[in-house]
């Protein structure tokens, strides 16, 4: 039996279409792998009353609710005063969450504003929670006999999910064990270089149980499968995970990025720091992006020494030797010029391997031969003691939009590179 | 007053991780936009009680409630029993609907399977919303006293937004109509260079009325305000939001980034069109998210001619003509290597004025003199016939993490371009 959760997200913007909530998503695949499940999400408007409503709502139906949003320090921000009424206790100073406040403002030399003070504030009784990443802290309030648990967090996504993994989860799993529920384990791999539905087709048979549950999750192509499975102890849910995880894995091949669960960036950046190879980098469509991905992932320094984002076409001349000839004969978006952008990229930089991405990202400047969503992307590597390598492949992301034909282009380049040193890791 | 409404969505993918919500934020502008302020979303899991639950939840606090999902053939699509269950009349099948069905199969030359059946039942005394996108009619239900009505519609998104735009929508006019509900207009302006509570306070006694309201929300440094008033008509409306917008404008001046609700690299790439200035980039602790986040506007080729990814000092040497003896003095993250980086980038692309950006991202590389989130930033200009023009300025932005810190600094890049870019367009 798995005891029951709720979620309740406080914001208008939530419920006037500004925005989509997607903080309930976030907790719910990981109240999932804590043994909960959710019966309920709730989003309420900034309205004293709706947010009394909301709370009465789940504090029937839930051993276990967190709420997010409405922790910050202007007069809409009104959860820490909802959550008082809830609990009939008067709204008290916290000092630590005060001392918290002030530090931020004082390391940037600025003084806090009067309204931040009530970021301190939180119901008599109330356990704080810690938040690293911003100024609003947390609070858990138990409410109500048999007794619900009320976990407030902020709304920022980033705040949502630093202060849950390392406050909540903590505090969830003794939960899920004094209440006798099963153990839980996960992971997850991601998975490049098919649709979700031709994954899906491909490991169909794999993902038709309940325990272990298999799910897929698509973004910028990337897809993340992730199995959750049950146990009586952590090491036994966590065998069957692995069990069915190697199943995946062994249908699916070098289309899965990395058996430990790491992102795309992640892997390349691991990779990179395995081989100690030099990398460039010469983005025309993507104008940045691929480059922004990869040095995301702290301590890239080491390996990434430039990228050259050659958008007009003498950049592609002056920066990366480009031969003009190439670029009339063939156009800037074409497998050779492509080529000679990664060898350029390579040789300029004095490094081992360089990727080169050119494309049509739109939504003008497409033709009946290079359509939007055309992209060609190189690999040129050249290591020490190593077999030169050089590899161009075209890829055509139709019209889906500037941002997600930017985006596939970039990961695109980031699973090129990472099929190159994967064979270099091999052969090594 | 407006006529309050509630949006139920029902599916156990909803609530378990696999899907985020987005049905909701459909019908949250839709409904606004017809006077409707929505104050609750409710979602539910496939199982009877949760759902019978949240109905009850909302029909006492709602007029209008729009419930989506759990119309299919499958065994988990209950939501027209609970539907009957909360009306208190029995399920009948309704003939168009059946005929509906039946009908889409037969084009299909294919037999109905039996669970098709039940598509066809709704609550006795429904009215039948007709679906011309797929197999499952929806139907109103007029419950309780005050009367709530429950439009209950298709999950799958486009099936929902025809029949919300086709069936519901002319319903709901008329009914807001007959509630004496005023028309509805809305606006927004994004700011940046202050944070929320500063610019909260800036703006406090212009945030306090219910209608015209305003409402904050912050991303990537900048804030964006939005103002919404009702009205008579949609002039009057819209004269209202105007009015408010112009007194925030006024209090804020430069700090907002653009009066035509433009954001901050949109407002940019105009700017940058107006002034068929050439731009060139050049980037360090941001890795290309500064390029990026401008290259993702259509359009940008016209201006921006290259951006250098100077990752490595030996590329700040080489690609852009950085002093080795600055690097030594005063470090790669200093105000001298700033303007270095962006001087090189502008001489060597032949342009008229670059930005660069040189800092420490974390979460390692920060010392006592210069700590994580220490960052700098210079714009060199020097367009034909103008004064030639020369800026750094010194952000801390603390220990924020490294996405964090390279969002701000790539935004904060971006404003100080547009800032320079503004003060041109006013010389003239």
């Amino acid at each position: 039996m798995h005891p029951c959760a709720a979620i309740v997200t406080i914001g208008s913007e939530l419920v006037d279409g500004r925005l989509v909530d997607t903080n309930a998503n976030r907790l719910d695949e990981r109240l999932r792998r804590l043994g909960f499940v959710v019966a309920f999400h709730v989003s309420a408007g900034d309205r004293p009353d709706d947010i009394d409503a909301a709370l009465d709502f789940v504090v029937t139906r839930a051993t276990v609710v967190i709420v997010s949003g409405g922790l910050g320090p202007t007069e809409d921000d009104i959860t820490r005063d909802a959550m008082a009424r809830l609990s009939g206790t008067p709204l008290r100073e916290n000092a630590e969450a005060r001392a918290h406040v002030e530090g931020i403002f004082e390391a940037f030399g600025r003084d806090m504003p009067p309204n931040n003070e009530k970021q301190a504030l939180m119901p008599e009784g109330a356990h704080v929670l810690p938040n690293r990443a911003g100024t609003a802290f947390g609070f858990r309030v138990d409410v109500g006999e048999p007794q619900t648990s009320f976990f407030v967090v902020p709304g920022v996504p980033r705040e949502l999910e630093i202060m849950f993994d390392e406050q909540v989860a903590p505090q969830l799993v003794e939960r899920a064990r004094a209440l006798g529920a099963p153990t839980w384990a996960s992971d997850e791999i991601y998975c490049f270089g098919m649709s979700e539905s031709a994954l899906d087709l491909a490991i169909a048979n794999l993902c038709r149980d309940a325990d272990p549950s298999v799910s897929l999750n698509v973004r910028d192509g990337q897809v993340r499968v992730t199995v959750t499975a049950s146990g009586e102890d952590a090491e036994l849910a966590a065998g069957r995970v692995r069990e069915r995880l190697d199943a995946i894995v062994s249908r699916l091949g070098r289309r899965v990025v990395d058996r430990g669960g790491r992102d795309l960036p992640n892997r390349v950046a691991a990779l990179l720091a395995d081989s100690g190879l030099g990398l460039a980098m010469a983005e025309s469509c993507t104008g940045g992006l691929c480059s922004s991905l990869l040095t995301a992932i702290p301590g890239v320094s080491r390996s990434l020494k430039e990228s050259v984002v050659s958008y007009h076409n003498d950049s592609k001349v002056n920066r990366l030797g480009v031969d003009p000839d190439l670029l009339v004969c063939h156009g800037a978006v074409s497998a050779e010029v492509a080529q000679a952008m990664a060898r350029g990229a390579r040789v300029r930089a004095g490094v081992d391997v360089a990727v080169a991405i050119t494309g049509v990202a739109g939504p003008s400047g497409g033709s009946q031969e290079k359509p939007v969503g055309r992209v060609y992307l190189a690999v040129d590597a050249s290591p020490l003691g190593r077999e030169p390598f050089i590899e161009v492949v075209e890829r055509s992301f139709g019209a889906q939009g500037r941002n997600r034909i930017r985006s596939l282009a970039a990961h695109t380049a980031l699973d090129r590179l990472r099929l190159y040193l994967e064979s270099q890791a091999e052969d090594g």
